[in-house]
């Protein structure tokens, strides 16, 4: 008898190479199925994530979902693999769910954030989650540029030429920029997101601040949709996947 | 000709094996010299720190000197390093100072604070200068002992007994504990402190809080200094040196 249980963990990007496993490289899925195995006594217990966040992506509340062979109540499980766990990889929650659920295949969206700061910060604790941006950056023209990139389109543009063999079509529902004292956030709500496609759209939201691309520029990315199109790539520094909403989270704003 | 230069630099601990330069291991010292080998074309150069923090510990305000062989501005040293560091580590402020200026001689006290949590914090980001003390702690006895720790005393108690031979004599000016929402921060300003002192005086006042330790048993550490008394030493994590006082820094208040 197997019980399927739901994990929320957040982590600091800085100290993984992305979520997925990989060889000999600390990743979050790795840390979290080691600690998994040496709580069942050895037993591999795989951990499948609602998506795969890129080397230095950080995480508020990424979701996934494993199979325990064991039966350890849900409630106690974040503190006993917090104890096997290094500091910047927590275990929030965890709860039982029915077998049906899965953590990607049941998502229905994403809210990841953006983090921008005008200059370095001065102490390094301050800027753990945040991507340096010297200006100078026109927020009005990249606050405009926000409400472009909103809507069902083709993201191929923002994505890497690789995964251009599947659909690359997706809904953003809503961008949210938030102005704070020394940088900005902007807040991304959508069904799903391409690979690199939030440090992407990231990356073209500034080149229109800085006057380097017009809005015309930016919509013509959309329409012509392009794999490898030449727009920069914000630091995955600056990225943090937020949540991951289901049927029963409450419903995101549109 | 060469020139002083004093640098105040910030750094999280977790990414090193404390300030002193050890073979292959990351240290703070290490990041900081190969940082200036390159910028001055592969040349060594020294820097001297005003004391060395352990493996683990923070620092929001350390002091060095280093005596630089080209001809760069102060002013532009902390953007410079700072390009070539990583995201731990800052450069937060470099002055020029006369060529009698040592970092560790000069100093004539120092300010470390220690940081408690009453539980594991849930997000990875907010604990990572923080070590986390279970309650029950009665905070009233904790925070009375405090004064007890005040003084010009033999700390040979609270150190290792490697360094024993050595004079363990050292004056403690204050120590300042402040009741937080989720926790507790204590502040100690001294003339120096021996290596784990302050980690070993919070695993003392712990002891004390948590009624396994009166405060008899403590005076008793002091009147007779004993190398290696059974004191719990506390994480490197919790602890943060705040800032190195010299001549011209303002008076530590006493």
């Amino acid at each position: 008898m197997e019980h399927r249980t739901k994990l929320t963990v957040a982590y600091l990007g800085a100290g993984f190479s992305g979520w997925q496993l990989q060889g000999d490289v600390r990743t979050v899925q790795g840390a979290l199925e080691d600690a998994l195995a040496r709580l069942v006594g050895g037993r591999r217990v795989a951990v499948v994530g609602a998506g795969r966040t890129d080397a230095g992506v950080h995480a508020r509340a990424q979701t996934a979902h494993l199979d325990l062979p064991v039966a350890i109540p849900a409630t106690v499980l974040p503190q006993v693999l917090n104890s096997g766990l290094a500091a910047d990889l927590r275990v929030r929650k965890a709860v039982s769910v029915p077998s049906s659920f899965h953590a990607r295949k049941c998502a229905l969206g994403k809210h990841y954030a953006y983090r921008i700061r005008w200059r370095e910060p001065d102490l390094p604790w301050q800027g753990l989650r945040t991507a340096v941006a010297p200006p100078p950056v026109e927020l009005r023209a990249l606050k405009d540029a926000c409400i472009r990139l909103v809507g069902r389109r083709d993201w191929a543009s923002f994505t890497v030429p690789e995964v251009a063999h599947r659909s690359t079509v997706r809904t953003v529902f809503r961008i949210e920029p938030v102005e704070g004292r020394d940088g900005m956030a902007f807040h991304f709500f959508g069904e799903g997101f391409l690979r690199y496609q939030v440090r992407r759209m990231i990356g073209a939201l500034l080149e229109v601040g800085r006057g380097r691309m017009n809005v015309a520029e930016l919509e013509h990315l959309l329409d012509r949709p392009s794999p490898g199109a030449p727009l920069p790539t914000a630091p995955a520094r600056g990225l943090t996947l937020e949540r991951v909403y289901y049927r029963s989270s409450p419903k995101i704003a549109s």
